[in-house]
């Protein structure tokens, strides 16, 4: 692959471990250690710059929106035609790794210097874009720019959300120079790619080199909280126990039971995992009184994700008669199944035919603004593997053959989408869901 | 009953619920609910000193010792032969109940106040005592007081223990002024007779106001620590999995059907708790990594005891092969079973007879003084019930006639030890262990 890629993954994951972000509770981290740079940190801005000159020097023509998010446009042959966006973003979680987000940036950046060094004059305009605070870990919200840009929130209540040390977004973007006044119409875009890293293990174990998402699926999350009875773990007899932690581990073996009969039964995607347990009061010669339950569902197939938490609800609540104990169950957010775009999947699919890299189909088990960006624009993802499958950590991982096929693989995608003809009626504009 | 007793207990419970303990870590709780006097907190010492006048008062003479317990003798017809000592504890846990331990302490002094009342001459002398820091709220470890005077550790060792506020018990004690200078010899007593609440819900669930212990369990405890791979909840497939709660939901399953099953097959008094268990990273969407558990194991018999020790951390080692984890096993310490002894279960039962009260034998699930001192004196525990079972907790709770019931086998209980003959050949020294 050509140097200059790999060069800005580093150069911009540099930022981010150094000791600088004004945000103190993320000063308590070891900067040797992941990246670092949540949406208002110095990091932020400074890896922002980076790929502000990159996009300069590639000869884009750069905006910033509103809520930060930055636009890089090369115009089309046909200007007016709608364009094709390609993108992805530049904050990172606490103590992530440099990939994530980063490469899907930096690879449609490099995407259109070589269509540029090819000689190659696109029909449709290009846009790349940075999306704003797409992790979460400073304003307590995922994907913040693009659910702006599709008017999923509104622009006051992004403006007013706030980050740990209590700054509001906008004074956040005032910090980092990153407030403009662009609006991004998305009536003029045709086409959305992203290239992300996997996160999970399919591509790596299954050593295949790109992956072209379907679907990425829905989340639901459930709370529950059980109220046994906490007693002396030395004086309360085994038939005269309310254990709360009994209770909540029958819950545990139920979750991943049910989601591996899913799996099983209808080859489904289904995730099912209690990733959070708190128990109170948590001493070893008490028994325990309290347990908290944090459980994360999730399925490309809407019915699948809703059955999986209904049973996992009921099962919550045969607690009540079986243990003797209380349940509270909340259900905070459900977000539902988004099912990515079929032509975009085909063009991708044939932009890595003729690269001569193999692929495969597979759904996102993680949230992407390419699923916010998809209610309004045809969108497509291409990914990359993670290797172990790890990511949201230091040790998160792409190999840099892995990359270059990814781009190879962009590059050819932003030449076929390009050259689509405007007003050309697609074959089908249903998307996916149901086929998987 | 009379209302001198209540009064004792009524006042004593009011100190530790006052705003003014002098170490940082007792000031966060509530001071309107439960009675919280750790040793050498200034609670602790106007507890003691509420007790020390009453002792006085009830004709006592009071000597403190080196690690500040508290002896109040009453001497004998004949001075020279073995006393029988009687008493329990003043300190509490963190937000526990007026009862434990107090009730012992100024049941002892009214059993001798009634004596009096009587005109009863003890042939034995009497030794109402009052035991420093049993429950180890303050200085990390249970019966300090009574292992100092069997010699399980040394006087120097327990002097040099620390609070949380970094006082070593000596200075703890000096503030209090409750350093002496005495050394009680446990050759000059002959027996030791304990009354505390059951801290279970045995007497109260089965309607009998008087408990005989006869043996007191032996405590394992076992860490465990399991590592699987902590991952994206979202992206990693239900196959690909190494859920270190998974597996450690098997552990708290495995504990307690090991447990009921010993329970109901040998109808042993075994208890087994997952009392403990912290996950790791904790958040609802990820895989958890890694999970510590803490295990409470209990039985009066040895060997149960040690078989569910051993089949626990058999259980342990199996998920390594089952789930792909690793598990570090480490065994903080173990307390054997201490039997109590049949001839002084012998009188204490008798002497409920010769009362009109209802008993039954019954094994101590809770750890107490009495099992260090029955190490080195013939010793016997009376337990009256707690409502509901609960204890260290501020709704622990024992009926004012219950408390006089176990107020009057105690009197008859010390006049019958009292009378037993200096150098008699008592029918059987052996302990108790093995009828149960």
């Amino acid at each position: 692959m050509e140097d200059r890629l790999k060069e800005d993954i580093i150069a911009s994951g540099r930022f981010g471990r150094e000791p600088e972000h004004p945000v103190d509770a993320f000063e308590k981290l070891d900067p040797d250690k992941g990246v670092t740079r949540p949406t208002g940190s110095s990091a932020n801005m400074k890896t922002r710059t980076y790929a502000v000159e990159k996009m300069k020097e590639a000869g884009l023509d750069v905006r910033v929106d509103a809520v930060g998010n930055i636009f890089g446009r090369k115009d089309g042959i046909n200007p007016d035609a709608g364009a094709v966006m390609c993108g992805s973003h530049l904050d990172s979680v606490i103590n992530g790794g440099q990939f994530d987000g980063a490469l899907g940036v930096f690879s449609a950046i490099e995407a259109v210097r070589r269509l540029e060094d090819e000689g190659y004059k696109n029909m449709r305009p290009i846009e790349v874009v940075v999306f704003t605070g797409e992790e979460g870990s400073a304003f307590g919200i995922t994907l913040l720019g693009s659910s702006t840009l599709i008017g999923k929130i509104s622009y006051e209540e992004a403006f007013a959300r706030r980050d740990p040390k209590g700054r509001t977004l906008q004074e956040a973007l005032e910090y980092m120079e990153y407030k403009g006044d662009f609006f991004m119409d998305l009536d003029t875009v045709a086409y959305f790619v992203e290239l992300h890293i996997e996160q999970g293990p399919v591509l790596f174990n299954e050593k295949i080199p790109v992956g072209i998402v379907e679907n990425i699926a829905g989340i639901a999350w459930i709370y529950a909280t059980i109220k046994g009875v906490g007693n002396h773990a030395g004086t309360t007899p085994m038939k005269m126990r309310r254990d709360a932690l009994s209770a909540a581990a029958d819950i545990v073996k139920y979750v991943e039971k049910r989601a591996n009969e899913m799996v099983d039964r209808l080859g489904s995607a289904t995730v099912g995992t209690v990733g959070k347990l708190n128990v109170y009061p948590n001493g070893t010669n008490i028994v325990p009184g309290r347990v908290e339950l944090g459980i994360d569902i999730r399925d490309v197939v809407s019915e699948n994700m809703e059955s999986l938490k209904q049973d996992v609800s009921a099962a919550l609540k045969d607690l009540e008669q079986k243990y003797g104990v209380s349940v509270d169950i909340t259900i905070p957010t459900t977000h539902s199944p988004e099912p990515l775009f079929k032509e975009v999947i085909d063009v991708i699919e044939k932009s890595a035919r003729e690269a001569n890299i193999r692929s495969m189909r597979m759904n996102s088990g993680a949230g992407h603004d390419s699923q916010n960006i998809a209610k309004r624009v045809k969108t497509g993802m291409i990914f990359v593997p993670s290797v172990g499958g790890i990511s949201h950590a230091p040790t998160e991982w792409t190999e840099w053959g892995d990359i270059e096929n990814g781009v190879q693989v962009l590059t050819r995608t932003l030449r076929n989408l390009t050259q689509i003809p405007e007003g050309k009626v697609l074959e089908n504009n249903d998307s996916v869901q149901g086929s998987v």
